[in-house]
């Protein structure tokens, strides 16, 4: 088994624009989680039109694409294809003007936020080069292009769906994602590589009324506001400089009219971790802290904290790792090859190893303006100038970045399928 | 000129029922600012077969009803129609499960949570017995029916639409509110009696991303958190214990998911105070506070301030009003008649005397269960066991407050109109 | 019995300059609550030398002076002695450059910041007038010169000393504080004068440890900094617009050195309302909102709340309060009486009316320069040019306030003495 | 050049009570920074006796003990002296009632909260050790007892004082600090071990008054909660989840009486960070917060931000620490011997290794008792079972303490001092 690192490019070099083509359409009209149908509709058709047997609705909205090529491993390799409720400000030709039904009902702009369209991509384009390269491996490709990785619940959905009893076990499983790191650069991070994550959505329950009568009611915008300075404790003073955490409100919403105090306010709550004893801390001291803040409004209920959305602590096995690492070595080059460390961002990509008792590879391949990064990165202001994930602003250059995903998936695949038999 | 106490009871008597029926029917059918449609036509079909002439679409969606019954004064009686964006919870047979479009183009739930649908029901039904009894009395009714009250907005918008012009200037101005007074009460004050209102839209600006990395953003989150805490400080340290004012954030919306720092956040806040010193040290701590939160933040862009429906001071003619209270004492008896102070809620009915030069009169007239009222007095919980307006709670109790309202209003009228000539 | 204007002022031209001596000697001489020797040991004789028995050490460190002068009333006149722990800032040729024991045993700057030096200056020249004019009133003066009165229980102390079984029973109290209006002015307001106060030392109980380990402590810094936040709510959240409260954390103390959290933290606050349900709301927020905030911390220890310095509501009494303020508009001009309204300020002078059944009347006289009085007062900014009470930059302008202080309490004296018998 | 472990028992056994005597008397006697003279005398009058050159009041109240024993590398080994104001609550039998003058004059109490007892006592055993051992090794021994290590400056103090003039240059410099280990650990870490420190000292500056007219004022009280509640969104949200730093209010202090609200407060906050850009960011976030809060409270005055107390880095030098590292090994047993990685903590340490161009070696041993330490660790109340430096419960066990940290010194000595020639 070797890595065959011409025939990447050459191939690569046919089809490339039409991929960047695919990729500013998918970018144009971005779905919501398990909202999937369309970018689902066009995976289907192209994995299919390369050779792939295709099965669609697999957990939902997921599609899953396999070529059987003798004997050899079973290679899952993994796209996520969802987008996120965030209005587009990029001003790119190809942004998207989109719009999707959010959880509560309401209809919201929605933006490819996290670069899942580059992702099903450079999956379709890594697809093709291995469908052309055939004769040069052994073994099954078992590609998954998953729903609602941001809902933490597109790969369960799948593996509950029957994924592997249908489709095959496979022997390790391979995922990317698009990072704000230069466009040509991966990263690799063996250990734990991807924070535990867990959400909370938190109703903090006042007693509404007139604007002008504070005094009767239980104001609970109030008391949401100083739940989330509070909040800001638990990081600051309940977790060691030497341990890792992030506790963010990223939505707060109470009330609606200016002269009418609410009767409740809305949290929603992300906390990222690395470590159980600190996850266990965090939890319980936001817990502690929303139920003493009600207690300091006065409020007549008890606030509810339901959790939502866990995505399990992402570890690259360190060997699996190793022997990917040399792969996207050989490919890319050493000095494309970075350690990032450990990332506070999550994945449910891990679900998919755990299921099917194999190892996980996950890397990070960058996705900005080379120039650009290096240019920020020598003001100090990488963190201003260089949009990251989940931003409005977040746009990959489409190149280097579609190519370089499809070598490293490529080449991480022909790194663990078999030789071909002679 | 005399009030004829006995006639209001005798006519009232007949249509009392035919008015409940009308007031749970608009009860359960609240249509919000300038979408009193619904309400409007009713208003105007009563109107004209009590034999009133009728104008409708006056400041857009207002109703105006005249009686000419010869010589004499013209006497403006007013009731606002609109609703409020509030989830009705008072589980009342006829409560309301209406939606209606609110101003951000988002579907909402509607209530008549200010108690208008009162309003409106007691002006049709004094219009009728001022009809009936047309032989006692001489001068000129003029009834308005106003939207939009609650955006500050609808009485200026009838009076812009030509009200004088079209109808006539009156010599003096009535109007009341339903409160959370025991119902058979009416509720007097002469000089200020309504606060002014200022409303201001806050827009605070961040820098949105992953909520697993908030330090490459600027977290209006946080910011707005911390300026709701800061803004209590208004109050309770920059207005004497001698001045009023009130300071309220009604809503707060920040973000659409946990996991997204959004870009930026909004408050709706707002004013109420009694006294132009008091309203402009108010006014200013409030900029100055939103500019430092913004700074303290590391914002990148100045917020902004947006002022809108600004309700002036309303100040009840002291004169006007002894006179108009004399005829109330009359009607209701001493007992029924109390003088609440300054109220901190605020009306834009003072809009009305205002462009007319003519005086004002607005009284409140209670509406909570007698009963319970007395109970949740006596046990120190008013404010907790009353429910008052805007509350998703607010209810008054159709009897004695419809007879109430109706015999106020009509007793107010005959105390300035002329007697008939003989 | 009439009040004699003529015989104040002349009488009063020929100690004038010595009792301004003597205003900045004791400005300059200031001494702590029960500490006030050296001031009491000059009052004692001066009062002597006047012709007045003198008692001394009466309440600790009280003085009383008792001129019985016939049949008649027996008026109290009062003064309070004690300064402040304020270190001054006036920059004047006497300013106090003194230093005092605190309770808490450390030494601290001291001032006279309240303006009790004027208070003992002009009784002593009301004492000197009043025995000057003996021929033209009858009864008996009883001087009480209080210690002190910023404890909140000076006033106790002298009556818990038997000052009235010893001295005599008062017929009406008559007391006068320097105020920030212009000099030459006093303030007369019956009923509820002065608010009611309420002292709360509070320690609330972290757990300490390395500054650069919060994660092993309970960091009481910032648990006492969210309390100080939330208790801005109490007045802005829970005191309607009508009601009139003050919330002042007034000292906030926690640990010494930057690189170690300490163990507690210490505040003391002071509540100021004028209606008992107002303070019983305020009082209980206060211990909820310190109770949560400690659990918000997950403080091991409940916080400590004692009350301490708790001043009653002052209560003029309405008719006695009227002919107090016509003599004091016979003496001083219509045009220099002032209706202040109702003041956030407390006094401890109550008690001796309410302890001798006799009316309470206390009045304002003013400490400001008029020319800069007026001239912040058109600019609107009273509140930044016009040191108020407690300030390090008080200072009372000696004339017209001294002779104004003289003449109010002797006219204010000889309004309820009874005429010489002829 | 070989450790022999076995003669550091032997000599040790012989000493180790009249060690163990002489910490509980340092521990009962503690000092504050630069009032070590007590202290001083005695490590003074002790080294002389065991024959070392002995210099004192170097850097104020520093002293240098030097064994000259033939060619060879000179080590320098250094022991901090100083105590901390803190109220010891150990309640030991040789606990500290002892007191002192801190700098603003005002006498506070003092203990040895941060073990510098230990170190004493450990750096005066192995003195006494290695002279006793003197023909096994060959060199010369530079001993430095250090002053003021906690104000940051005791270092550099004796640096400047020519320390390396005067008693010649270091070819290593190696030191200790005792620890929340357990008693016969060592714990040692390559790289950046202790971090930077920056202490700043801000004054915020209110406008005072009456605690009952806040309106007159800018209250400092307010300002300071709402600065120090805005100071923990710098960890919050500003570092990095990879990242490290710790953001301490240490010290709030404001006002002296509950009814007065004073002009300024004073914060003392202090920083730890292991890199420069974070250190930089964190620094920059302090003063826009700072500020900002100030101009939401309107002040008139800029507040002051002064450093002082600024510790470097800790830098242990990769090379010499493993050869360090092998001999704490070879004398404690590679199971006494654990990592503990970078810690929060800071150290002026490093000063002596810049200032005399010789790497650094810098290690912990633990003064916890073992059971009570995995007691507490098994059940996870680490934390709050185990006291950490700087608290008032903060007592290391006298043994294994003391001896480890003698061996423990000795044996680091002997492996960087030359063999004995024969």
């Amino acid at each position: 088994m070797t890595t065959e690192p011409s025939t990447v490019p050459a191939r690569l070099g046919e089809i490339r624009d039409d991929l960047a083509d695919l990729y500013r359409d998918l970018h144009a009209h971005p779905e919501l989680s398990y909202a999937e149908r369309r970018t689902a509709a066009e995976v289907a058709r192209r994995a299919g039109a390369a050779g792939y047997e295709v099965a669609t609705g697999v957990g939902r909205t997921g599609v899953v694409a396999v070529l059987r090529n003798g004997e050899g491993p079973t290679v899952l390799l993994r796209a996520d294809m969802d987008a996120l409720p965030v209005e587009e400000k990029t001003g790119l030709p190809y942004a998207s003007t989109a719009t999707g039904t959010a959880a509560d009902g309401t209809e919201t702009p929605v933006m490819h936020a996290c670069g899942h369209d580059m992702h099903t991509v450079c999956l379709l384009g890594a697809l093709d080069v291995l469908a052309a390269a055939a004769d040069s491996w052994s073994g099954t490709v078992l590609a998954v292009f998953q729903p609602a990785e941001e809902l933490a619940t597109g790969a369960a959905a799948m593996v509950d769906d029957g994924l592997f009893e249908r489709f095959g076990t496979p022997d390790v499983t391979l995922g990317q994602h698009v990072a704000p790191l230069p466009a040509g650069w991966v990263g690799c991070h063996a250990g734990p590589a991807f924070a535990a994550t867990d959400s909370l959505r938190v109703r903090m329950f006042g007693r509404g009324g007139h604007g002008s009568r504070p005094e009767t009611t239980v104001d609970p915008v109030v008391m949401a506001a100083s739940t989330v300075m509070r909040l800001q404790t638990v990081v600051s003073r309940e977790v060691a400089a030497g341990d890792a955490a992030v506790v963010t409100v990223g939505s707060l919403r109470a009330g609606t009219k200016e002269n009418i105090i609410p009767d409740e306010a809305e949290l929603q709550i992300n906390v990222r971790s690395f470590d159980t004893r600190v996850r266990e801390r965090v939890l319980e001291a936001i817990t502690r802290i929303v139920k003493a803040e009600a207690a300091a409004s006065g409020a007549e209920r008890e606030p509810e904290i339901t959790p939502f959305n866990a995505f399990p602590l992402l570890y690259n096995d360190e060997a699996a790792m190793a022997r990917t690492e040399a792969a996207l070595r050989a490919e890319l080059g050493d000095a494309a090859v970075v350690d990032p460390g450990p990332v506070s961002g999550s994945e449910d990509f891990g679900r998919f190893g755990t299921a099917a008792t194999a190892p996980t590879c996950y890397w990070l391949f960058g996705g900005a303006d080379p120039e650009a990064f290096r240019t920020a990165f020598e003001a100090g202001t990488l963190d201003r100038d260089v949009p990251s994930n989940h931003s409005p602003y977040f746009a990959p250059v489409v190149e280097p970045t579609l190519s370089t995903g499809v070598r490293a998936l490529t080449a991480a695949a022909l790194a663990w399928l078999g030789p071909k038999d002679r």
